[in-house]
């Protein structure tokens, strides 16, 4: 179900380098070679460039979720096919460019990995790449949820639907929010959460919470 | 005690929509509204404003204390009361912006608590707007200090008599720096840091360390 | 060792207000005032800065270590040793600055420790001085690996073998990035990790990788 704003490159939900599905508002990516810990190639990257230029135009997908077919979500990968290579060699090391001579701080990771576990512990990761536990990870705040092996599938099936279920824009508001207020000073972001706010004031979406709750319903989010 | 900055508006001790009060330096604001866990009105939002402009204003004024009358602190609030009601419903939930159709990042949140917890619990809480309880808001650094319930007046007490009994400006432009220098590159950070520094130096408190130090007394603070 | 892009200014091994000494390509800094818990002085200031900006001409040094001699690093300083005499009286004090009437946030401590291990905590830090222990600072990701006392010289000596003994151009770079990309925004950071990977992959280092990988040989990086 393509949005009328789409332009003349056709919507195709037929990728060759994931498997991808679409069911009940939620769209799966799965990283489909196992047997090399699904590691990203060239191909890979371009497909998944593609698909996040193309869901915003899937009226009918409101969450992503990516996932790793068997015992691992993903490896990493490099344009050479190189870092596949090394991970048959040692499967469980994360965070490991500077072993190939290359730099740490690959693609936003010097970025993102500090506003996220702490300069301490970022730097750590990045110069030594290390492997760390799932414990360690989740200490760090790394992982948003920690479950068992066989509690994963529902888990993420649960948060998917709460996401699906919950209000698009307001939701997506949000992150955004998160995302550019990183890059802001105090002043600057109070006044977009200020006018986001405003703006989500006039949905469809807070008028239907007002009229669910006047009804003693569940909203029935856009 | 008025400072002799203050322009013509009067300063008042009478707040209407929460209880104040000031004792030994220490000012104290009392959201009185337990019954439904506290919630902010577009009065109380306003006496807030009014009374944050003129406490520094208040020469006898050292340290602000926000407290929440009964088992909650603050449930939160509404420009049209709605949190409230929603309050009643489902006492326990937190950063539930999004469960209204309007965003998580209101107010500066999406700017302050990746700040504080780093980018991915944020994400969570204000995406989610789950429950956490305080040990897990402990563990992601939300709260200074964690103590019991019987406990909490005599903690607080004694944090506002310390901060009160210490040097004003000292602890103020502390303050002032740690949430400037978030918005600053580290070089302004450093020369901010370097100025602050050489001005406290010539400041009436840190000749009374001097003193205090020689005389092997405690010092009096101003 | 010194660098053919020396200017006339003479490299020096002889420092004179800490020991300094060289070995296997990591330098070492010890702060040798032990009984005073080896305070920084005007003078030992000076000496660091000197050295920290004559380091990258010794080809030699890959690695370097500071260190404080007897049981604990560093007390921190003061341009008059007064803090040199506080910590005679409360050696167990850190972060005391606001104690003197001055600012908690000296010498980019404001930038730095909100980054490090959030804002709630650096703030509680640097306003009320408290102390804190090993287990703690480990909790907010303050410290990089905690170890036992009789274990530290061994962890920190395999520490700085295994980036001496690494790819020392990828890691500088991985450690300027995480630098100065706390000052950045998110594209201009992803800019400036793809330009430094793209440099990187021309160098010996990476070529010296490749050719390792092929012969079944461990690096020997440059």
């Amino acid at each position: 179900m393509p949005s009328r704003f789409r332009a003349s490159v056709p919507v195709t939900d037929d990728w060759a380098h994931f498997d991808f599905a679409i069911a009940d508002g939620v769209a799966t990516v799965t990283l489909n070679r196992p047997e090399k810990l699904n590691p990203l190639t060239f191909e890979s990257y371009a497909d998944l460039r593609d698909l996040l230029a193309e869901l915003p135009h899937h009226t009918d997908v409101r969450v992503l979720v990516i996932r790793g077919e068997g015992k691992g979500f993903c490896g990493g990968g490099d344009v050479n096919e190189i870092i596949g290579e090394l991970i048959k060699m040692e499967p469980r090391d994360l965070f490991l460019f500077t072993k190939v001579g290359l730099s740490g701080g690959d693609m936003g990771a010097a970025y993102l990995l500090p506003r996220v576990v702490g300069l301490g512990r970022a730097t750590e990761l990045l110069m030594l790449g290390g492997v760390i536990d799932a414990a360690t990870a989740d200490r760090y705040g790394l992982v948003s949820r920690l479950v068992g092996d066989d509690e994963i599938g529902g888990a993420v099936a649960e948060l998917a639907r709460t996401l699906a279920d919950g209000p698009t824009l307001a939701l997506a508001q949000t992150k955004a929010l998160l995302t550019r207020e990183l890059d802001m000073p105090l002043g600057a972001a109070m006044e977009l959460d200020a006018m986001t706010q405003a703006l989500l004031m006039t949905t469809k979406d807070h008028a239907e919470f007002h009229a669910a709750f006047n009804e003693k319903r569940p909203p029935r989010w856009q």
